[in-house]
């Protein structure tokens, strides 16, 4: 169960808003890297564990921060549009490039349908979907979805922070990339936990190695129309699980050309 | 530039067709774990790497193959829909609970648009999206989304390993299975030439870290209504990547509650 | 069954073309507030229904006017486009600063995909969807999705009205405002017949209430960490259908921790 | 910001888990009447709220309950799929025609992609979207909104409680059910302090009725080829908001053909 | 403007209500090859149409025909959920495998979402999409996406016909496909009036063909690895336009390998 | 199975960066003109053949060829986004309208999501979508599929051809113009060898059209209010198919008003 106080989790100020950023920090709120993304990512693992509680525990904790996450971005983005231009002002915008900058560059549904506040959406208006959330019931998958949704979301957040020069907003934002710097550390302290390399991996480390396909498995296949040509940790040496070798060698076809049925009746295929 | 040769990467034989299993596949074909989505994804960040050829070299030799994945696929579907019944069959599903189950769970689609032929899509007939594809312009980021995406690949090819008991099936997962166990090692092996946890973390690497909240970076902090309750390698210790120490602490409001301007006139808010 | 005349239900007429204000019109088109979403929604609620015939025709009658209402708003939206630049006119940019709001301003496909037309889209270019469409089986549910409907829809064509001073679109948007004013009344008058408040609630009105929670159907639950905090209609006196008392009090959980059970092997979880 | 205990508003117990009921009760989670929906809805209505501070007070508090509706039908997935059949047991089908119904019937990303846990997605596998989400802007649009929202919600749970004959189940959605009742009284009675009809009404009433146009505001336009035919509390009469006369006619075309200009070069139209 | 009368362009009969096939017939409402998508796609081609008047008439006058056809599907589906299941019988699922197939086989949005109603959706319950719909600006391309549109729609329409065996049903579809084989002829018909193959192509054929690269734009490129290895009416002999003649080689990179700039430091891409 | 070599189809040289054109040059890309839409179109219908084949070959040997497009497209907007501004350059906006221009005019995404780098996503930002992808089993029906999309997809390019000046660009469009004039020739050449209209009319040629309905299967039905008014090849004369005679005639209903029974109770419709 959840509960709130009403206030944010850290100060959301914006000096000079500026509607173009707030169409940019959409991206943070409903986009593929933001903060709905993994609110819901964490919330729904934690809801699905069936594994050690301490898991779930965390997961709940996390997820319900990022709740907070979301509330200071809409927050922020209702902020910075409160410069926003409430009509087509030809004018100004004949006189004036920044504004013609502003009227080509923000979200018009910003206006049009928020009445000036922020949406479930990215920075194209792309309505947040629940088919980025991961829950896989595999704890290691999870984990390693996680660092991927903390690392390219700092990686926005830092973008984010490079293109305003507005001193609330950075200052928000480096909040923000903050505990993103410790949420990648968390998922990956789990990983620790969970044996590192040579205990999770292969991932499900719980199916049995010796029903995969041998031949195949720590062999890096090379489809160049030349062969291999790439060299890397990946190309030799002991596998990072320990489990194997890595080798490479040209991928071949080890299957002929299908051969399909011609079609039954009732698909009324062409007749050729 | 491409090339083919018609030919399958690894033989497939479907021993006993079965539509379920056919809608079954789908999943591994056009949903967030299959194989749509690792093959764009690679070829993406191929298409767009600006660092060292090598990783971009990488990167189109296994997205090339992952095509060679989806074929299979959609081949091992069309096989399976060999067996779909072209009609509802009521009297058959009055006698045989089998034919029942078949027409409750196949994927309509599969007869209805594609004349018993695979679609882009997932299970439930949700279409493929882009919006999965992952390509960030920062090489950890994008192998961190990589690991996740062979991780949460393999467990569903585990998972269609176990639900079926057709041999020509098993023979051709245990092959994709051994692959996403290579492909897991091949994106961890280039996150250690990156450095590994000390040299790439926090990710991206280059945003320097006097500039985040240096309060925060490395606590965890509880949002439970009772205060911290769990404890793990992420509350105490040296960070992961050696650069601070893990701490935890109740987290509290740093954020007053928020305040926005009454609203314009032109957005026709209501009059209350 | 439908018939046409190939007239618009009102004159539309664009005295200055503006591409920008044609993307903004899109979102009365095919945007969640827009006239495809109304004209079907209202016309699978006449197709849908099963009670009393004269609703089923009322909603016939206003889901075929809808149709209309697209047709308008698509005239407009290419008359709009009779401005827009065919190329990406750098040196005209460079000297006028309108050139550039509109590059930026307008949307690309109504060019790349239209050729200067319509699309069924929102204002960031999204596609309409079906998902919006409510159409539940329950006719006083169905009115105030309606309600919904026209109230979000007169918001975004009075945003618009503000947004152009074009006195063609203004005189448009005045027809379009004016109708969405008379559909909202519809409605409602609808669920006037229906009983009011105290007729219609709780809708679906056929649950027997004696099922519901009686302990927490009236009750308005706080979960502000600091117990209830608000008061208003809803806190206190008798509820609006004349069936409850309201009250309010803190939100506690009256459920325990979940607890499942660990994963079957078949899911491959990971060994922890 | 946000806290939560881990623990459930009100208790979720499964007597007998059925894998089916679980994709059912997936419609409550991810679809549109579902609970991410409404969450979603009234923190995002919260976040944006420039009125009045104590409805973005009661927003918050019950977009804060909402997510413990997600928590407890999440919980309410995981144990029904605890009986799910974790593989094709065809045998099994072949002798009980309810195990062909349940492989039939059940969500397969259930199992193949949640490891039998819940997903932010309807009945059908659809993902969430946050395109369902309203916050326009305007208190009495956004009111109406959540209206629908628990009319089409609580008949929704209704149905759900019709379809299962677990007590557990049945239990948990009188609960959810009662929540319902409370959610839908405590919009209306807001609409009620706005006015009610005669002052909240046509919404928005920021907007100059003489702006719009008086000869179709209040008059029914019958599209139906044999002219008026319906007759309603819509049709004569004082209109609700008591500014306007009822009055009912034929709808008939007030603007011409439209004439659009020839295509430009340069969008390369087909020469005919 | 449009116009109804409330009555079906052709009869609609179920003798024997099947909830599975109303969730077939979904696919011809809602689905890629269904008939909102026809409908639409012919309005918004006729609402665009920017040259000779006949065209845009006709197009309005069977985008109008479509909108009678969705009407038709729609009560079918409605009649034929008639006999659904509103609750999950296990006892009568194990006493008649029937039972259990409607159960698994029918769309449980039907019940939940829409009442045993229609919904705008196609047969995995996967909302209709405004993406489908191609409006083109090109009148010869437009025509190929309608000829497209009418054979995946009548193939869909006789797969329908396959699989049911009620007469009512089968009465309805061959209505159905009887205007698709007219609809088809439509188009083609259009598309000789603008010249046939010799007049129309390429398409655009206002587009100067000099400006093309005349060494590939009649040659069949293999990517066969073995070089061409196909012979077909396309490899050889005059073109269909009359405009080029027919050739075969190997496809060969006539690009190097690209080379982009390293990265800007403001995207922070990782330090390697 | 496929290759590669790492070198582009043909050269791509962008002479002056502009991320206003790299956003149109997405829709080539991941619209639904797009390359991926063919590659996956051409892919899926070559996998799912059931036919002879020399079609299956060609599918394949065309669909890898456009795997080559996409890098091409690709490639082409990380060039043209090396210019792009990683700032809010407000000071440099203000004196140069084409710098504001380019603000309001890229896409966001660009720089946030891809770090200058392309996205499998249309120029809206919209993601690719698999529900585009047409392979119906029936090879006449995909076959114009084909021509419609290589048809949309010259539009298109010839569009972007007109929209940039720079010489780079323009070459590059060249070379993809020519390869659909040469695509929209071979899906035609395959309807030609299928027999032309007379013998691949009406698709699917299969059904025997003794069973539609001859009334209306070469009939223009006009939905007109005044009746027939359009003439054109398609309302005399010998159909197209050679089976049939063209006429035309005023739709009327031949079904008279649909009857549904009244709701059953456990669907809760409201009590009226
Ligand atoms: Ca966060
Ligand atoms: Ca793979
Ligand atoms: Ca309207
Ligand atoms: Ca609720
Ligand atoms: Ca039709
Ligand atoms: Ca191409």
């Amino acid at each position: 169960m959840f509960y709130h106080d009403g206030k944010l989790q850290y100060s959301v100020r914006v000096d000079t808003p500026n509607p173009v950023f707030a169409r940019m920090l959409q991206q943070a709120i409903g986009g593929q890297e933001g903060e709905i993304r993994v609110a819901m990512q964490y919330l729904f693992q934690a809801w699905n564990a069936r594994g050690p509680k301490k898991y779930r525990d965390m997961l709940l904790e996390t997820g319900t921060e990022e709740l907070a996450h979301i509330e200071m971005l809409a927050t922020a983005v209702a902020l910075n549009l409160e410069g926003a231009p409430p009509a087509l002002q030809e004018q100004a915008a004949k006189e004036n490039p920044l504004v013609a900058a502003v009227l080509g560059g923000m979200d018009p549904r910003h206006y049009l349908s928020g009445g000036l506040g922020a949406l479930p959406a990215d920075a194209n208006g792309v309505p947040f979907t629940g088919a980025w959330v991961v829950s896989s019931g595999n704890l290691a998958a999870d984990m390693y979805a996680n660092v991927m949704a903390e690392a390219t979301g700092r990686a926005l957040a830092t973008r984010l922070y490079e293109f305003t020069d507005d001193p609330g907003m950075k200052d928000m934002l480096a909040f923000l990339i903050a505990r993103d710097t410790m949420h990648q550390q968390q998922w990956l302290a789990v990983l620790e936990e969970l044996g590192g390399h040579t205990g999770a991996l292969p991932i499900p480390n719980s199916f049995p190695q010796a029903q995969e396909n041998g031949e195949v498995n720590y062999a890096f296949l090379s489809t160049h129309i030349d062969g291999p040509q790439t060299e890397g940790r990946w190309t030799q040496g002991a596998s990072l699980d320990g489990k194997g070798q890595f080798s490479q060698r040209r991928a071949e076809p080890q299957g002929g050309e299908p051969q399909l049925a011609p079609p039954v009746p009732q698909v009324h295929a062409q007749l050729e």
